[in-house]
């Protein structure tokens, strides 16, 4: 028998552009539209612009009684009370913004909102790695490092709904400095720009030739460490065995927490493939608990990687 | 309309005694009684003197169709599979003990088992200072450190029942060496055990005059650091404060995971009150994310210290 609203919608909000999709129960993205997120001023503007980027989707699904909720993955944003909080990218976010109550008023269904990694973590538990489990962390590596935790089948909100900050656990104490203000939070080692920060510490410290010495230190990215690594580089492949140490040692503590049946990465990051996966492999298995060891899948995200926010916004709606 | 089966049974099963109690909605220990755990070889001789202790404490009820179910805490029980599992404090539990099984078999009601910390979290949101929360951590500062972790209202027990080893979460990377075989566990510093060491690191690395000199440094306990302390001693106050900055950092660790509306702490130590409190509140305090600060409240237990544990057993019955 076919659900009488078999579509929700997907927003996947981002500093650059903000993407609805019509997604239905199969991870099937039947509809995809996009407008720039800062080409407003307010919120006010860029709510009228999602509206009009809309209301041609809709009506090509059968119009909104088709569509059963909206869910979207927002920085910053707060599943409890639906708003946007200080979002340091959204120009028209710098106060609080009632974004799903207004959505809610303008489309007349009801609107969820959260943090992209909290999607990204629903995303995988509704269309991807995670279906069937119960107790998972997704830990997002990108340009910083988040998390979306799942237990006993549910979403770690917290009390206040900014639970799931495993970016800005300390790694190190007295570390690198973080934008937070704290020193040796994970994501200044594991994210992007922690790993393009580290070949810049390596290529400093030592005269072991590299291929990456042929680019200025200052624009070293993650993804020339990726390159060079996949041609053999061992200074590269040293970066990845440190940033993998870290997530990895950082992980047998997270894993006394929660105990989850496994940990899905999603992120710029993961394209790295073994390179990094298996650093970060040995570096858990050596620092877990006996109890523990053996026990937790380490996994890459199954999601397609173009519709993978769109995606894990709209397993919020479900 | 009083309920038809007003009671169940709490069993606090420790290396010494295993204590009984017939508890009612209210926290009213009704009965109580207790056998020398270590007076029997085996599980099935245990469970007989059990089973002739209950006897007589159920009939002064009224029988056993008075009794919703027991719960019992013990060292090393798993909640999913109800066995105690290589307790290294039970002579008779040296490998893996059907004891929820036994129990459901020798009186006809629903046998319910867990650790001592998930036990303690769950008297604590039945009838403690977490009634009505959905989101807190128990830490039981004792001979080890424990936890009992619960989010969305629900007790954290992972994906084989293991979660909550808050203890050993690293809290000093490469420090003290502990039992579990990693270095720099949160208990080798902030357990009783924890702080006798901390008392004897200190005395030996400075002239300080100190109450704590009139002993054998290695007869030192932790109840002499807090009688010390209370008499205002200058290096038993340093011990606490050492031993509250490493509770209350790490703790700042664990808001960024589960963000709880409170810390409880049960155990020994508190009995040294704010002089522990204090440091642990500061600490926490400093450490604290911003979006975090002010907002977790740390408290004391307020369950009875004679029937706390029994309690705890019991509310994982209801």
């Amino acid at each position: 028998m076919a659900t009488e609203k078999p579509y929700v919608i997907g927003l996947d909000l981002g500093g650059t552009n903000s993407v609805f999709g019509i997604v239905d129960a199969n991870a099937k993205v039947v509809e995809i539209g996009k407008i720039k997120t800062g080409a407003y001023e307010t919120f006010e503007e860029w709510l009228d612009a999602s509206i009009a980027c809309l209301k041609p989707m809709i009506e090509r699904v059968g119009g909104i009684e088709k569509i059963k909720a909206m869910g979207a993955g927002a920085p910053n944003g707060n599943f409890y009370n639906g708003t946007i909080e200080f979002a340091p990218n959204l120009k028209w976010a710098k106060g609080v913004v009632p974004f799903a109550k207004a959505f809610e008023e303008k489309l007349g269904i009801p609107c969820f909102l959260s943090n992209d990694a909290n999607c990204a973590a629903l995303g995988e538990m509704k269309y991807g790695a995670a279906r069937g489990m119960k107790n998972f962390i997704v830990i997002t590596l990108g340009t910083g490092v988040g998390s979306g935790i799942v237990v006993n089948g549910e979403m770690v909100y917290g009390c206040d709904g900014f639970a799931g900050e495993l970016g800005h656990v300390i790694a190190e104490r007295d570390g690198r400095p973080c934008g937070c203000g704290f020193k040796g939070c994970l994501e200044t080692y594991c994210s992007a720009t922690g790993v393009a920060r580290t070949a810049r510490e390596i290529l400093a410290n030592t005269d072991e030739p590299s291929l990456l010495r042929e680019k200025d230190p200052a624009q070293i990215e993650s993804l020339d460490v990726s390159i060079a690594a996949g041609k053999g580089d061992k200074v590269a492949k040293e970066i990845f065995e440190f940033t993998g140490n870290m997530l990895g040692r950082t992980m047998a503590d997270f894993t006394k927490f929660s105990s989850p049946e496994a940990y899905i990465f999603f992120g710029g990051l993961t394209k790295a493939g073994d390179l990094i996966m298996d650093p970060i492999k040995k570096a858990y298995e050596e620092n877990c608990m006996p109890i523990f060891k053996g026990k937790a899948k380490i996994m890459v995200s199954e999601l397609p990687d173009a519709d993978a926010a769109v995606l894990g916004a709209s397993a919020l709606a479900w």
